[in-house]
């Protein structure tokens, strides 16, 4: 199998090189074995020197010149870094040209504010939403929904925790999550704090077989891991689900991004 | 002030469009003011249509075009698109051909590989890992320690848990956090629990001030949100991090993804 180096470089948090760029070697993964090599900070010539000897030292050793994504402003360490051994793909200021042309406007220069603190309020607003998001978790505090923007509504570990966790801190949503108990199934209806909210409920389910898979990883040989009872919880969950018309999102296939921004699609139907 | 109109599309999450293109626009915010319009699951050529129909009456009624970041993979909707009347920007596939050739290997064409489930079992440990954050928050299970990648050390308030959380959801690292109390503080030394991981531990650390505007906002008026309680626990907390050589990271200034892409680049020192 081929063997090539990747690098992630960034003089900020590196986070877009490295998702991105993940991404595309993904499509390679098949007939390349990439070792990934993560570089964030590179934000003075010293420490961009040291990749420079770096690059060249592999391109010797390996015969291959590694492969750097890269998202980096200073314009004097990017030449630096395309001068040395190695393809570099730069993946922010390729596209910052032809948006500025568009735009018929300079860009501002200042770099990494996706990320940044632009200002503390933004910064507290968003501990706050991720502090609701844990506080809310496994229907425990039902007083605070009406301050939620979205309810996840489902049997145990059908994937509503990772996704709210995921809603707040990618999104921004205060999302707050609703465990369906045996309960509840013998009350044979949704209780009524729900319903109040009916417009802010989504619905999980998911293939039985693959919940019980899961919870017996939590509980090996419970009864709370049986086939039996995960067919019987998501059966009567449906069965609720459709009485209420609720949106119904599958999560048995779909990673927590894909759940997620499934999630925003019904929200946001700008 | 400029007025102009973005989308965000893809046939899968558009998380990659989404963010990158976001951080993109950000360089152009003090002049322009920017209507975003997320549109992923953008996977059928009816789909497509209703959006080009959407680009053409917004270039009709505005007089400009649409700016449209996109992650398209299927050859016949990015034609589509690209036609229409909007500027198109392709985000991934514009670095395919280039990585094509330095690597002498087609790309396998499947797509959304990095966000989607390649199969059960890394879901269920990325959700096992998500979980870990969950339990281990606030120094709850302090017997889990052994299984940590790291443990997070700081007073109230100072970031763990959102940074906890976001290093287990991004970087995929079991994280554990344990918060300073006053117990801590009087009997002055840090926990043997936690000296018996120290090489786990990274310390965090924050501005007096601007932990008690964090702190005032959750307890207002309160001993635990005083200046001079915080002050006071931020000095200690210090002195025990500076005994112990523990790496210290402040987050006063700093954002959930500049913490967490900090503490990988202090842990994967390859």
């Amino acid at each position: 199998m081929l063997k090539r180096t990747v690098f992630f470089v960034s003089e900020s948090t590196g986070i877009t090189a490295e998702t991105l760029g993940h991404s595309l070697i993904s499509q390679f993964e098949k007939t390349v074995e990439f070792t990934t090599i993560y570089k964030p900070y590179i934000n003075t010539a010293e420490k961009a020197q040291e990749l420079v000897d770096r690059f060249n030292r592999l391109y010797q050793e390996q015969g291959y010149a590694p492969i750097v994504f890269a998202t980096m402003a200073e314009p004097e360490i990017r030449v630096m870094l395309k001068r040395s051994s190695c393809l570099y793909i730069e993946l922010f200021d390729t596209f910052i040209g032809p948006l500025s042309k568009e735009l018929g406007v300079n860009p501002s220069g200042e770099r990494g504010r996706s990320h940044g603190i632009t200002n503390g309020d933004r910064y507290e607003n968003r501990m706050s939403i991720i502090n609701f998001a844990m506080t809310n978790d496994d229907g425990a505090r039902l007083d605070k929904y009406d301050q939620a923007d979205v309810i996840l509504v489902g049997v145990s570990r059908s994937g509503k925790t990772p996704t709210c966790l995921y809603l707040a801190m990618h999104f921004g949503l205060r999302a707050a999550n609703y465990p369906l108990t045996e309960e509840d199934f013998e009350q044979n209806k949704l209780p009524d704090v729900l319903l109040k909210h009916r417009q802010k409920l989504i619905a999980l389910t998911i293939d039985p077989m693959r919940l019980s898979r899961i919870r017996e990883e939590r509980r090996p040989g419970s009864r709370y891991a049986s086939l039996h009872r995960c067919q019987s919880e998501v059966r009567q969950a449906l069965q609720y689900f459709t009485r209420h018309q609720l949106t119904v999102i599958d999560t048995t296939s779909y990673s927590i991004e894909e759940i997620s921004s499934r999630i925003m699609n019904t929200i946001r139907t700008a």
